[in-house]
């Protein structure tokens, strides 16, 4: 299966030429089966408040931003995981979904919201999920949920062979730590993170694909533009790893204190 | 606090020398305030199967190797992790003590056994614990407990600020994964690895101490010896990681399905 990372640095607020530059950038990659897109790709990130979130968050599925990568995804036969600002009765979410060809296939809200996002998004309301992919199937997570064991672990125990991660990454700390979620879930993770500069902070790129072995499959440059690597999701079926070691049998969660 | 990790190369069998072995590679160290052994430093790793195992595991307390470090910790007044084969009412476990100048201050019993520890050992049975320290307080995980993030988890929730880390590592994945114990729990990890062969295995060295913001405090060659390092186990209390989160109040157990 081939995976693409799209690295865009979205114009603040300006969804529809966001949404349009990340769609050329899935154009130039050639063929691929999933793209990755990051956290807030359609919005940018930095808002001011709830006040600034709302005029900017759209209904999942319904808004702007959803309708033009749904509309791609179909006409591509593809999926696309992007994180969107979502509207809901009111509610804000710093939410991603999962497209495919026929429609949205997972919509998932932030559980763990970092700094400011608490001033301007509701925590996550919604459970982990698994999303079948028609021979596997993905979960996704978004950014500061990295430094949370827990997220990465329910979404595979859930039975989710590749994690999909939409991020918006301003410390060097999440891409090398996601090769130890890859490897202690025996699962593949795909970070997507942002490139540029906004509102005076600067995101990293770097995005990365790692996977059960932890082996880096791919290792974005700082630079806008979609990379596309190669993965095989049944490498993380089994959690067999040794012939008397199985990951999540191994598990004893009676002397976990979690 | 200054810690030393002392990676020997036991010579299989041979408790006694082991042992001293060990204590003359503390003596050369210079002043340290904790050392951290390997797993099972005193007997090696290799078990055939539980009938070897028996004839050198050792009531703890009480047996030969934790007499030695016992009189040892005493008598220059400081801490010691240490990994030894365990014998108790005909059971046998992998396990690890921490002693003071006045006897044990905790007895750890590996709960994730690997591979063919199996046929050599039972699987622990005593809960994972953190032990008071005089100012911090630190738990024991025995080496392939890394890849499971309940572990570390589970001790940095009952307060360990360190981790003290007994380790028999053939492998490279665990000491760049420690990494991310550290910083996803806001605690120092200190891994001791052995080195040297053993019926036809290599272990690797390399042992390493993070720190709660990931930063690598010590990486050791693949050589025997005792190597120091200076840490400051204070900076483990807070969990604020920016003026909005806290990484334990963050947490939400009930989203996780773990």
């Amino acid at each position: 299966m081939r995976v693409a990372i799209v690295q865009n640095a979205p114009a603040f607020g300006q969804v529809r030429a966001n949404v349009k530059t990340a769609i050329e950038m899935m154009d130039a990659a050639g063929p691929f089966d999933l793209a990755v897109l990051p956290e807030l790709f359609s919005t940018g990130y930095l808002f001011r408040d709830a006040g600034e979130t709302a005029a900017l968050a759209e209904p999942l599925p319904g808004g702007q931003a959803f309708a033009m990568l749904a509309a791609y995804a179909s006409k591509r036969g593809i999926r696309i995981c992007a994180g969107i600002a979502e509207e809901a009765s009111g509610r804000l979410f710093n939410s991603a979904v999962l497209l495919g060809p026929s429609g949205m296939l997972a919509k998932y809200r932030k559980i763990h919201l970092f700094d400011t996002e608490k001033a301007c998004f509701s925590p996550g309301d919604l459970p982990f999920t698994a999303a079948d992919c028609g021979g596997f199937k993905a979960g996704i997570m978004i950014c500061f949920d990295w430094i949370f064991p827990e997220a990465a672990r329910t979404l595979a125990l859930l039975g989710c062979s590749v994690i999909l991660h939409p991020a918006n990454l301003v410390f060097p700390y999440c891409p090398p730590a996601m090769a130890t979620r890859a490897i202690e879930n025996r699962v593949f993770t795909v970070t997507a993170n942002r490139v540029g500069e906004e509102r005076g902070r600067k995101f990293s790129g770097g995005s990365v694909i790692w996977s059960p072995r932890m082996e880096n499959i791919l290792t974005c440059p700082d630079a806008e533009g979609a990379f596309v690597a190669e993965i095989e999701p049944a490498e993380a079926e089994s959690k067999n790893i040794t012939g008397r070691n199985n990951l999540f049998e191994d598990r004893r969660p009676e002397m976990y204190g979690l």
